[in-house]
């Protein structure tokens, strides 16, 4: 059912998709439907909720080496877990689309809005860790502020999202290549 | 008058927005204005034009000093500029915001799809130029694909973009010295 609403979301926007939509789309009758998701902003709480859940799963997993997987590997793993249909079976540009069209949507629900600000700064907060992590193992130099170093972890996956929505042709192994190319740069001098 | 038009469009969408609050906005009569802007897309094509110069400029900047400055200094001054007010004199969250929401528009609008697949090659062909040109001066290791680390400081500052839209709090300095921590963090050993 998800996946239908996220198909036709994809596909027309959230303006442009309505409840009867996505009923056709999943073939489902409304009775089976408005029992769970009495509107559209609620199937999108629904599957945005499942991709944080996806992206904190990947997280859970590597805190449990040490020291954690390096970004390259690590970012390169959470972006194809999201783009590789584990989030209700969505295909990967599919995905992306309902992601951009998310953020796009959130500038003006507050509701929504509400949603992302938490699970951003539950995401945030342990990737910021996860730089502390890196930081004690000695693989990461000592001045930088962690938060903002997870930050630019995020918004790297970000951006290959808005990529993928708008070129389709992002895999995983770009965005471990590109980051292991910057790694590889050494820290920057004054110039 | 494309700020008046871009505040608009930030604060109400594309579909939410029509040209008759373009006009009261701007202050403009409606002779004035469709002379130039027939339509809703053409403004949005212009101030797309306009962003993509921007970028353009501090590229072309950056390639006149060798080597080049290293990713986080070039990438923070490129965010600061499209976030501070260079692109038509809109404040930063505004102009993220319609970034976004551009994003996401293209999805359903082949016309501009063309606009940012033009504009997308065109920085996509530069920065893996700029990638080149760390390789010759022996500063990006020599493995990695150019247009793969290209793409990845691409994806960097749309996701400050994604950021910015958001949770408006993002500065230059938290993608510089992002960039500068995971530079620090040397080339990734099989794990």
């Amino acid at each position: 059912m998800l996946d239908g609403a996220a198909r036709c979301f994809a596909r027309s926007g959230f303006h442009g998709t309505s409840m009867q939509d996505v009923l056709k789309e999943a073939g489902l009758s409304a009775g089976a439907v408005y029992r769970y998701f009495p509107g559209k902003e609620d199937i999108i709480a629904a599957i945005t909720e499942e991709t944080f859940a996806t992206i904190r799963g990947a997280f859970e997993e590597a805190g449990r080496t040490s020291p954690p997987p390096t970004p390259d590997v690590l970012l390169s793993r959470v972006l194809g877990r999201v783009l590789s249909g584990e989030v209700h079976g969505l295909e990967r540009r599919t995905f992306a689309a309902l992601a951009v069209q998310l953020w796009s949507e959130t500038l003006r629900d507050g509701r929504l809005a509400a949603t992302l600000d938490e699970g951003y700064a539950t995401m945030r907060a342990a990737w910021t860790r996860l730089v502390e992590a890196y930081r004690r193992a000695g693989i990461l130099g000592g001045d930088v502020e962690a938060d903002h170093v997870a930050r630019t972890m995020i918004a790297t996956a970000q951006g290959f999202i808005v990529q993928e929505a708008l070129f389709g042709d992002v895999t995983p192994e770009v965005l471990e290549n590109g980051l292991r190319g910057l790694m590889s740069m050494g820290p920057q001098k004054a110039s």
